[in-house]
């Protein structure tokens, strides 16, 4: 089956593997006039790209990207946007070793399986280079909630079961530290631990959150395709997501309904929550209040020790995973996780328009 | 937008109301030729139907199912097949008192803004009564994976902050305690603490986790319909679901590469892993071991407290919720959870069987 | 595959079988706060019910419509629109002859090369009752249109090779012969031809053609989702058709650009075409002018004369149709087209509301 | 919305615009496996592309592809193909003249409808170049059909009102001429008739035919996605096509069911229709026999004389468009039409493939 397009109204369509010409996306159904240029892209990949740190694999890349389509005299024309990465740095020599074996934690034995072959440089289209197409797009996106007033925060929350303090959280400090963690202590003694874990050929993992401020209240549809629902997707679908939250998440199993439930009141005339237990959303659909997401990333899979494994025809083997590998891939993950919320919060606000007859034929009328 | 649709190929319709005339769905793309009787679909309802113990809602519903269409002399016919479920004992004079106001916890603020007015009767939609036709739908899908050996085994795995103990595992004991939970000493003491929360008017949540056996390795599309992605949106869009987990779920976070990774292993000519943190799926594509998945369910919002919270006309209020009310969903949420995990399962393998030329070949070859 | 289901923002899913209980429709994503009761659908299905004229087959069904969801204290909710129609006259004894034998110019033997058997009663799913749930969605589509006033208008263009004279076109007389034809000379003229063809067992076709007023331009996608392109399928769907048509349709192979382009002209400050060959349609796209479609509609299959075929055995046979069955569809299909066109307009409507980012902003800066 | 998306199980995504700086495709859902080159798809873009004869556009593109993602070793690998064309030859100063005015025929007009503004160089995203990427993908499309004994000829059936001749029938003359018709004496007197239109600045229309052999019986779905509601679509989805017909198409309106029906009959152990009224679609499914549809494609609307129009300060002006068009768009939409029926049908072949339970059962039996 085709499992490369995203979304409904604000589709992404995404394509290319690790070592392979070049990796893209085709943004469908983004509306016509927003300004666009290279560099609002450009940033979002520099947030993502390779050797920003000692922490990050050194693989040698600049992900420049080039606008082919879409975009006429600076604005988007409502007519797809075509995104190109070109892939520079791909020593496929790299690779060789792994052609025959499967990798512990990787999916070179699903893909296997699945394919009855597979495009074993750098994991092919398993690698997390199969990003740059979610994050070329979720710039985009990101772009489209400014415009609307939604604004959009995400950061490590944990690395290597290090968690930021919420007392000293700095947003100021997310872009300072190669962590993107906006607690700096915490940031220092991640770095800590990762400089061990390196240095016992081993990786972490981590936790990465996402709050969203601004989204009116109103969107999600209410059974499957539940506000909650799609992120959940959207945030799972990123390769080493193991686990995702909305609100309070897992500690909502421990609780009781009396602390658990927001209370509404009204302040000032709005209505507001007086708590955020919800993370914003009640029902699958935005109750006005920020929404709280978060997911757990899996340790890096490629660690240089030695594992035990089989190759493909069926031979116990050991293996050690040589190339340039990343010890920790949360805060490269970041941007990822920013890209598909935001992506999901844009198809779901342009749903949104349609479910009140009042506002279609007011739509409508100023049209005619 | 139109969010009551489920699935791709193996697809699902529900709708219908807590205090309307009847609920039910649409099953389409179930393939011609398997035996379906009511009783296959009854016994899965029976399931979460109200009044099984003292600790569900004592609404009166039989819920017997009725097949509409899709099944000829005893066989599915391959069109759809149309199941409902008439409401019986729908006192809607109950609830005339929060017709006005915004239940905390629950989305009475939020159908009111998406839609600008709302069915008020017992939640409407958004009643957890809106499962019936996913449960029946699920009693199909979980037909046509048995068909295909694969097992799925679904229970309580924690409630209230009692977690089972694996130690005490007995699977024949999740059908023998109103909990659905496998441990009894666990189930006996949820009881106790369900007792104490009841009398205090308050509600409990907790985590139900659910096994998949025999799922062939290859199933999963390599992006964003990972089937640990599109597992993440179907547990997430069932009411109440906060937080989803696939294998070690957020302990991963703070585990480490060399501890994570399941090294592969021929054990009698099979390949096999030696542990399993992924949770069976590795690059979004099953591997072949087993499918573990977990989700948070939040405490009953509806609990018969004194709670602050607002009107439609603006105004603070204090309400008490009367009425019957689950003052602990989990039990009745466990054939949801394993209902949707089915459906997406089936979903995914009919999706599978395209990816690889030579068996679409051979397919068709046979076929002619 | 999951075949019943159409459309994408405004989403219906059809079921049911010509001799089974019921058949019926749920209708997804029509927007909260129309006024709907069950006459604005009855009012439709009276339009294609059997038994109008002696043109039609004397099957006694009233196909009286029920309202299961969605309309809450008479409007529309937002969620699904459940509508139910049971079967009454359903002798299913009639049909026994025809279990085991292909009728030519009908489904039989497709549907068992498919599925691998069949409901044989009456067609089962391949029966015209199956447009049932077309045409009491497309009720609730043409409302919506009508909201937004756009208008359609459809009739039959032709019958037994007999067409409209336009210079006769009085649309007042479209309801008031039995053939929904606009001039009433034509109709007489095909009553004539029907009895004949009736008495020598015989069955005729014809063209229905729809007309579409008050679009707002820039309706529709410009590439696969083209408005005309997504008509087309709506109608191609309609058993029985077998030609569509859009503006002049086939008539282009003939004409050349001068004659065939529509010039653009100013009157009183609107821009107007001053001839519309393309139908209301330019690149996919309407173009505010009339929309103007057509369908070929086949000769019923089902004729009293003897015909030969083959059994499931492989055994050629000869078979004599018996039962009560339509010799001309074509009236009766008038108010399916028309179904099918509204419920594509509307969802066409409702995906174009998103084309452009300056009136998604004021739509939600007015929400909010 | 997002309409550059065509395709279920195999998908495509097109990208681009006359004057932009490439176009392309990302082909998904192709299955592993298929040897694919080049000059595969070289091949069906040589049959479409500008300048092969004196009655097309003489813009000087060479329209070679490059294989960006998706093969392996010289097989595809299940994951995205990405394909793309650099435009080279984009005189943009050519249409500055159009820029401003709303040319008959064009989509400019309802594109500043939909859009507020538009990319005006050739036509942008309306211009026929944007079949480049249906082409592309068709070249894939029809070499799985090919794998799968499915085979498919297209040729022009009729040009300016001129129809071949089936007496003269002749497969090889198709490229053999440069109109694609397989009628030499017809495509002579074409040719005359082309450069008499041609020297009055005018231009004209025609009709394609496609016939499909060695379809399996049992493809497509009894109601909405019908085998040819979704030729339908696609064929109606490409620039300039107004009408669209199966097997008899319009001819069914004045035939009679005793002549229009296709008999069945055993011929040395085979079941074969005795006739093909239907086009080899019987309820939406394939009967196993010959599909045939045909497409009206209207004359091209970009001729040299003057016209009459309005431009976008709505003032009524003259225009002649100059610049390098076809005088007939028909003998380089053989192709375009190829591709999308080849597209539809593997899309369909796919789908089918879960039809029955028994032989989902053998596929997965087979499997483990």
């Amino acid at each position: 089956m085709a499992g490369s397009t995203y979304g409904n109204l604000f589709k992404i369509t995404t394509w290319g593997e690790s070592h392979g010409k070049a990796l893209g996306v085709v943004v469908d159904g983004c509306p016509a006039g927003i300004s666009l240029c290279k560099s609002d892209i450009q940033s979002f990949l520099d947030r993502r790209k390779p050797g920003q740190s000692s922490f990050s694999t050194q693989r040698s890349e600049d992900d420049q990207v080039e606008i082919l389509s879409g975009v006429f005299e600076g604005k988007t024309t409502g007519t797809p946007i075509s995104l190109i990465v070109y892939n520079k740095d791909h020593h496929s020599a790299d690779y060789s070793q792994i052609a025959d074996c499967y990798r512990p934690g990787h999916a070179d034995y699903t893909f296997d399986k699945k394919y009855g072959f597979r495009d074993y440089r750098g994991g092919g289209r398993s690698s997390g280079r199969e990003t740059i197409g979610r994050v070329a797009a979720g710039a985009i996106a990101v772009k489209i909630l400014s415009m609307l007033d939604v604004k959009i925060l995400t950061y490590s929350r944990e690395i290597g079961g290090i968690k930021i303090n919420y007392d000293n959280f700095d947003r100021t400090e997310i872009n300072q530290n190669p962590l993107y963690m906006p607690d700096k202590s915490a940031a220092l003694e991640v770095e800590t631990l990762l400089k061990e874990k390196m240095s016992e050929m081993d990786s972490v993992g981590g936790v990465i959150e996402c709050k969203i401020s601004g989204m009116p209240a109103g969107v999600g549809e209410p059974v499957f395709d539940k506000l909650d629902a799609d992120l959940a997707k959207a945030l799972m679908s990123i390769g080493a997501v193991k686990g995702v939250e909305i609100g309070d998440g897992f500690a909502v199993a421990a609780s009781f309904g009396s602390a658990n439930n927001d209370e509404f009141q009204m302040q000032q005339g709005n209505l507001v929550k007086t708590s955020n237990h919800a993370g914003g959303i009640l029902g699958g659909i935005s109750d006005g209040s920020e929404i709280i997401l978060r997911a757990a990333v899996k340790p890096t899979p490629s660690i240089a020790r030695i594992q035990h494994t089989v190759n493909r025809k069926g031979e116990n083997i050991d293996i050690r995973i040589k190339g340039r590998h990343d010890p920790i891939i949360v805060p490269r993950a970041v941007v990822v996780v920013e890209s598909m919320a935001a992506i999901t919060l844009v198809n779901q606000l342009f749903a949104a328009m349609t479910s009140n007859m009042e506002r279609i034929i007011d739509f409508w009328k100023s049209e005619k």
